[in-house]
């Protein structure tokens, strides 16, 4: 954000307000967020006394800004979650990995209904001219979904829990991240000539690319396997573990998410370090422009 | 807010997009605001389509919103509350109650500082022709503060609590509560002819009164001292305990921040029983017009 604002200062001025809307879901952390843009000496409120800082905690596939009011969107990593979890994959914690191709299509389904929905609300608070730059998981060419060593870590750890009773078949049967890796097609798909619904979208720039994967590359350097794989278990605790979690039947206070954060990330670890491996991580990028 | 909402909406119809902008301190808990807001069928955003929902999570004795863009802003139950505390109240946990001349001289002069600092802030963001309701807590005319019995209570209570060795001598020395009822005179000083400050920010309604005790009034008819002490109790652990609790030395998941709160609500429950009073309330309303 401090580097967008830098450069939109280089055309707008210093005086002008900017304004800096946050949006996720109601459950997020936005304390934290505050806390960091206030105490941060590099953060875009400490640098720059025109720039105001905002908080949304509304699901981005509705409404979330009036009509018009947004100049320049950035969405990171977001994208790839699904508005709901259209069922459960029986076969995996992820339907990229599932067998069972009714649960591929109807994901595929969702992520098809949601893209659209997507766009549709964004292209309404857009104003005229403005952009949006979309960067979120994808598919690459073979309909890949990528982190297949971190998967398969994931589902066999998560298959020893249930066997040893640390978790129940049905809780693991209820357990899904409902994340999808769009192809290049799929993301172009509204975009075609004749789909009428974006006319005033328009896609100036659609890249599908391999992200670098920095943990390899510092295992490539240190030969640590210990250290590449607490680094990628500490990944997935952060950024899936809590969806995993929310099958989980607990009472408050009995600490029971907690202690199966810390299984399931040690049994990770424990699993990755036998044979660490590049991760293959497809991303897209987007760039979009309300005409 | 959806009672603002709808008398504006017989002057402006029912498209005109409507910002609500919701302004704590940054730990303020915006996840409980935002789940409120999408959950709850009776919020403005379930019942407006027009409506959205934005928090800021700064203090509001510094600019939070850019110049002229707030058209009506309402303040409740918060400018008592002073940017920070002047120094320890050693003979109390409240200032207002403290014999000590040189310590209700700083508590003044900093809610005296405050007050210009949060009207300065206000001026620059409201539109012309803009309002800002307030309501504070406020002194009446012979510089009460109110609520006697209950802050009687709470000043033994933890007395009691350090002999006992709950708290340290140290930790109840810096137990403050840094809040300040202003007077109707402090109240208008800034709007006084001649203080120049102020001239683009008319003073046009400021009142200050007593409010209803509506845990008295159902004492009355229910006779249930037990009841009554409860209820204000719990409305000290909300609304002030956290506060007291910030002088305690604790380490991480030591529970002893909810022991403290536990056992000042049960020893102020205790004392309240005793002898319950009407608990005496100066509140201040004003209304303040943008010129």
């Amino acid at each position: 954000m401090s580097a967008a604002i830098a450069a939109l200062r280089k055309r707008v001025g210093m005086s002008r307000p900017i304004g800096v809307v946050h949006v996720d879901l109601p459950e997020n952390d936005f304390a934290a967020l505050f806390r960091l843009l206030e105490h941060d000496p590099h953060s875009y409120l400490s640098a720059d006394p025109a720039a105001y800082a905002f908080a949304i905690g509304r699901s981005f596939y509705g409404p979330v800004l009036p009509a018009g009011s947004v100049s320049l969107g950035w969405s990171s990593w977001s994208v790839q979650w699904l508005s709901r979890v259209p069922m459960p994959v029986p076969d995996h914690v992820q339907a990229a990995f599932s067998r069972d191709t009714q649960v591929r299509a109807l994901y595929a389904e969702q992520a098809r209904s949601d893209w659209r929905r997507f766009l549709g609300e964004r292209s309404r608070e857009l104003c005229r001219g403005g952009r949006l730059v979309i960067l979120s998981m994808a598919a690459d060419e073979e309909r890949g979904f990528g982190y297949d060593p971190l998967m398969a870590g994931m589902h066999s750890s998560l298959s020893l829990m249930r066997e040893e009773g640390v978790i129940s078949a049905d809780e693991l049967q209820n357990m899904t991240i409902p994340t999808f890796g769009r192809t290049r097609s799929e993301f172009a798909e509204p975009f075609r000539q004749g789909a009428e619904l974006y006319e005033c979208l328009r896609l100036e720039q659609l890249e599908i690319f391999l992200a670098e994967d920095r943990i390899w590359l510092e295992y490539e350097r240190s030969q640590d396997a210990e250290d590449y794989a607490r680094k990628w278990a500490a990944f997935s605790r952060a950024s899936v573990f809590p969806t995993l979690a929310l099958s989980l039947r607990t009472r408050q206070g009995d600490g029971r998410v907690e202690r199966f954060m810390d299984r399931l990330e040690a049994e990770m670890a424990s699993r990755l370090a036998t044979s660490p491996q590049r991760m293959n991580m497809p991303l897209a990028l987007l760039e979009l422009r309300r005409t």
